[in-house]
């Protein structure tokens, strides 16, 4: 099945934004075992649109269009896909219903820049969006489905799963298919795990391994291609077993779970509870465990003690040992941690004290030195680091190596 | 002067890889005035690549390519380059010395691989890599320019900025220059803006609008065209006052400014002091004030009291308080942010509760319910909302919505 791509957006164009639909809607489809053969951008210009749409139609089964359904008057892409396809605009009452509903379970008015949203090309079918105010829609264009998105990308997503999926599977010729399982590793490099890997694709007929690098984490898809489900299926429980033989415990999510949700639920699981102790990753690591819905069942409370007087009073950090060993030191970060559990009373408490930079480092504890500490009923362990990378790179690995250590902690528990 | 993008490669049409040189090149084109009118993906196929550089070279003055120039088989951008320019794939004996270079430098030989890479299209000029193997090039294929560089970023941006600027530049025909100016709004959508800002376009000549969504902020873009720097900036200088007579104090930050930046420098300018009590946010906005360098000296700590033990244990929240009107009320509110306050000894303190959900909702409170606290040396005051969206959403639009009301605070104090 031939599929392309094309993003609208005058601000794609320009740079100013990073056109991640693009890759979201290949890796889903692929995800299905279909293949993108190629991505177009153009800007919000209807004749550009107009043309793009006729070319891609014609040399494509679908075209997945995103960007350029929003209310202001730079919004042009229903005109244009109207006029590509010989349609007249019409005022899509079930959108405007909808949209009505939008607003009114937001005891708000309907704002009239909106409305111009409901005007979708004659006959086109419906995809809602239960997020934001502009409609996606689809319409058959000669043999070509052609599907409408917006380009907020959380609308985007949501939309792409509930509906262009089964669109666009719907309307797949010949008998393949492909099954994707996904897998999360934490601590070796993409070339590492390529290495740990290597020849497992050969050893399998149909079975094709994917790497995705998702910083600090990367990920591993296993795709089998096969003429039945069944048939996929077996190739992707014949290969799992392979990879988790040779990563092991690197591994820290498979399928939709995340690290974050992988810890969650060994929190639940295991029945302790956490509280957290923030320097450098300033809220970050809590942020990440609440997150998950429910988290409060066993996080019992995070402190942010940004500054030593906040280690002081909340965490009972003698001030003596703040200025003797600095208050990035493997001596700090256990007396966070045991202040902190002590503070909440939980079973575990994580602290964390570093130099997220740009500033703060010296020689001997230079930009990315990062202490963590773990205490529980038995005691406290310290951990060293010297992480690599900017202020935003620095606290996003710091808090993902804290994750990983409790997920770690819980499974030994 | 028309110019397009090319990017190659299997992994961005799997999405493996989100495309950011497209992106990167766009912006630092635009910076020169220069705009980009339509970008292609293709994958690495040689007829493909063949075919889009035949293509695009016919409707553009420059075609700027990425991708393809690895040591591997699978990269065969210059193959194509050659045949679609009709021309013989020769060894560049210049590229040859310059790799041969780059292994000593390193004290390894060169890999009979990498030598494929100095096989260049005849009469190619060539663009030197000094972070990596695969050089650059560039040709005229009648009228267009042809730029071919790798697709690894740090190397493609160093290319990028040392050689193929310049080179486009020299070409670029007509003396129209561009100057952008960006405003971050917060509190109206997209719609309303525009409704604000319509007609303003026409009220100058050369003067463009852009809207562009980053939830829960909108980004409004002055763009001005004109034959000279000077003029160009006449443009902008006439087109901002009106902007911000129209959205007065909804636009949070201007230029390179964020929310997060602009709140910092308040703090700084102000010398305030700030503590926060965090429940539905989890310490999202903990992080926020953090992740801007030097927030410590303003700072004093961040308590992500989840769990109404925590509530009652750091911030002295009566449990009877929570038990009577419930840990989601103004009251509670009030009483975190007084907490707060008094433990953190600052001059203000912000406190949030509410439901992100998806659980925990009720008739009278349903998910998206929050109560935002800001208590001060005066008093304390208190906001209620109801977000709409899903739990991410809910949790940003909170965070933005307290910077916002700080910032108010703070132009206020």
């Amino acid at each position: 099945m031939r599929i392309a791509t094309l993003s609208i957006g005058d601000e794609l164009l320009r740079g100013e934004v990073v056109d991640s639909n693009a890759a979201r809607i290949a890796a889903r489809l692929a995800d299905a075992g279909l293949a993108v053969g190629r991505h177009l951008t153009v800007g919000d210009d209807e004749g550009e649109i107009e043309a793009a749409l006729g070319t891609l139609a014609a040399g494509h089964d679908a075209v997945i269009v995103t960007g350029g359904l929003g209310p202001t008057d730079d919004d042009v892409t229903a005109r244009a896909a109207a006029r590509a396809t010989g349609r007249r605009l019409v005022l899509n009452e079930e959108a405007l219903d909808r949209l009505r509903d939008f607003f009114s379970r937001r005891g708000r008015e309907l704002y009239p820049a909106n409305e111009r949203q409901c005007l979708l090309p004659a006959k086109a079918g419906l995809i809602p969006n239960i997020l934001g105010t502009a409609c996606g829609f689809h319409l058959l264009h000669g043999e070509c489905l052609l599907v409408f998105l917006p380009g907020v990308p959380a609308e985007m997503a949501r939309m792409l799963e509930e509906s262009v999926v089964p669109l666009v599977l719907d309307r797949r010729s010949g008998p393949e298919v492909t099954r994707t399982a996904v897998l999360t590793l934490f601590g070796l490099s993409e070339a590492e795990i390529g290495g740990w890997l290597s020849g497992l694709e050969r050893s399998r007929e149909g079975l094709g391994i994917a790497y995705c690098v998702d910083f600090p984490m990367v990920q591993v898809k296993l795709r089998a291609t096969a003429r039945s489900e069944e048939e996929a299926a077996e190739i992707i429980a014949g290969g799992l077993p392979l990879v988790r033989e040779r990563l092991g415990d690197v591994i820290v999510a498979e399928g939709d779970d995340t690290i974050d949700t992988a810890v969650a639920r060994l929190f639940r699981e295991k029945g302790l509870t956490l509280a957290l102790a923030e320097s450098c990753t300033g809220g970050l690591i809590a942020k990440r465990i609440t997150d998950v819905a429910g988290s409060s069942a066993y996080f019992s409370m995070g402190l942010v003690t940004y500054a030593n007087g906040a280690k002081e009073r909340l965490l009972g950090v003698p001030a003596a040992l703040l200025a003797e060993k600095g208050a990035v030191s493997a001596e700090v970060a256990r007396a966070m941690a045991r202040g902190a559990r002590h503070a909440a009373g939980s079973d575990l408490a994580l602290a964390v004290t570093g130099i997220a930079g740009p500033d703060g480092g010296s020689d001997d504890k230079p930009v990315g030195t990062v202490y963590l500490a773990l205490a529980d009923r038995a005691g406290c362990s310290v951990k060293a680091y010297r992480f690599a990378g900017e202020r935003d790179a620095i606290r996003t690995v710091t808090a993902v190596t804290a994750l990983d250590w409790l997920r770690r902690r819980l499974l030994a528990a």
